[in-house]
């Protein structure tokens, strides 16, 4: 590694603290999501194996984890939690593969999309296996109470995904809508992940409530820096196809920052590009420089900013004494990270 | 109603007695259908009611009221079962919605598809729905024991559905490969809703099994008639397109009889079809015509006879006396019906 890399690692706040702490459970949740891939339908393990394999940053289960471990959770109560952060993983792997049929993505973290490999069948039911697997898992901890937290988002995500079909190719979405949106495809479960953790750890009242309201708060950070990311990407960079979101008619808070600051000729080339996806060579690159005359990419990193800087408070907070005070630093800078990455 | 088919109606094995039994809480589970298709996304009530409300002969949820009736529910053991019974029509109607996804189907219960009219993107994101809200409706019983059983059941549902992928386009498959593939894709959810409405009414050990041997004899039965009567059939009988089966390179019982019973000639001209989609004007015909001097199509019904016959007997034994004689009977004609309806 070369030192301005290694210097600007030190610099930036990073996932490995938290990862560090919770290596052991973690080491088990990536043998949990091997073992229960397994099927006696090859395809199954090959695809969900392709997607899973190609790992993504793994924040939802370590959220269960870290949720398991701030409630003090026992060698049991850590034993349940590997399983539910394996089952969350494998809701979200569940609604990536669907998204992608969805969205016609041909690439995600920088590989083939499963629907490019398999075809949009196999996608599909694949998922749905995942989801229904996920529900096994979450049977086998015997907790009722996190069984319906995470049933429940899963049906909110749903409804988040279908409300982002229904503001697609809206350049004049309200800024409220586009919440309501990412807090329902991604912060749900987010909050949902980390909750379960410190749920079925027996975690008190309040460490269930705090990471619950930890991990909304952390996911819209995340989804708002995910979406900004996107018109700054390089296909390279974030393991995706650069300016997806343009193509795909997707309103996202950039360009609604962006729509709000219009004149006549910009609303015009937003309702041309994102409203009837009339796309001519060269949009894409005019849509950036409308976004960076508007300072909207910087406002939307902004905004990230917030939400992971409520986050870190809220968690701090909560773990300012006692046994909690590493767990709760290493969340605090758990989200910071996620307003801070490049991919 | 015309004497004639008053007449038939007597003759014929019927789903009425059942129905009959259960009338009060297969209301309950309409109203329950409506109430819990609600979300504040208008597409799910929408697209979701589109479907159900089409009907279908709702065999499913009457197997998990029947499953608590036989094993003496109180009103608590039946109202949970209620819930139970919504919960199955909405993974069956999930299964159904990513089905005609995959198969690009046009025309079910006679109406027009789900993705015909709203897109697959649709389709996908509100079987998404539908099934993380059964698992709700699930969670609302407290009941661990069904929880698991219908969340293998999903998991299994999805396998048979991918192996149903694998043996398409493959005119040679043994029966055995095209058992398995109903057993998962069709008859394991006849046999959990079966087995869970039983069970989730405090149902003796040996009520939950055989209600699970009924249900899943019962599936088989139905899934071989299913697949008869695809050939047999036209438009306006089925709800379906005549011959879908045939162009979606499917493989099912009568197309594995005649098949084994081949000559050169008609094995060339499965090949072409079945395993090589290349079709012409008139194979539909000269399918049905090679499948009936093979007997196909007599042979699977009398195959789904076999199956229905045996899922009546184990009933009728189990109920042979005492309270259960009424429920008993009602549930050996309702498999009697499975292998003598005609859509």
């Amino acid at each position: 590694m070369s030192r301005a890399i290694s210097q600007k690692r030190q610099d930036t706040p990073s996932l490995q603290p938290l990862l560090d702490m919770l290596a052991e459970p973690m080491a088990a949740v990536n043998e949990t999501i091997i073992a229960r891939l397994h099927s006696d339908v090859p395809l199954i393990p090959e695809l969900g194996g392709h997607l899973i394999a190609a790992g993504g940053k793994r924040m939802r289960p370590l959220l269960t984890l870290a949720g398991a471990h701030l409630a003090g959770a026992d060698a049991d109560g850590m034993a349940k939690a590997v399983k539910l952060a394996t089952a969350v993983e494998f809701i979200h792997s569940a609604t990536l593969l669907h998204d992608d049929v969805i969205d016609e993505s041909s690439l995600r973290r920088g590989r083939d999309t499963a629907n490019a490999l398999w075809g949009n069948d196999a996608s599909v039911l694949v998922g749905d296996f995942l989801f229904a697997r996920s529900f096994e898992l979450m049977v086998e901890t015997g907790n009722i109470g996190v069984l319906g937290r995470l049933s429940a988002a899963a049906a909110r995500i749903t409804e988040g995904e279908i409300k982002q079909m229904a503001i697609t190719g809206a350049p004049d979405t309200p800024l409220s809508d586009y919440m309501d949106v990412i807090t329902g495809k991604t912060a749900i479960l987010f909050a949902a992940a980390a909750a379960a953790g410190a749920e079925v750890a027996s975690g008190s009242e309040t460490d269930v409530a705090v990471m619950h309201d930890y991990g909304m708060t952390l996911g819209l950070a995340f989804q708002i820096m995910d979406d900004a990311l996107d018109y700054a990407a390089v296909a390279e960079d974030t393991g995706k196809n650069a300016g997806d979101d343009f193509s795909d008619q997707k309103i996202t808070m950039p360009t609604i920052i962006a729509w709000q600051n219009a004149d006549d000729e910009e609303k015009a080339f937003w309702q041309r590009t994102l409203g009837e996806a009339d796309f001519a060579e060269g949009d894409l690159a005019r849509a950036q420089a409308i976004l960076e005359r508007h300072d909207a990419i910087g406002q939307s990193l902004a905004a990230a900013r917030e939400h992971a800087t409520s986050a870190s408070q809220m968690i701090i907070a909560h773990c300012d004494t006692g046994p909690k005070v590493d767990i709760g630093a290493a969340l605090a800078e758990a989200a910071a990270f996620a307003a801070a990455r490049s991919r």
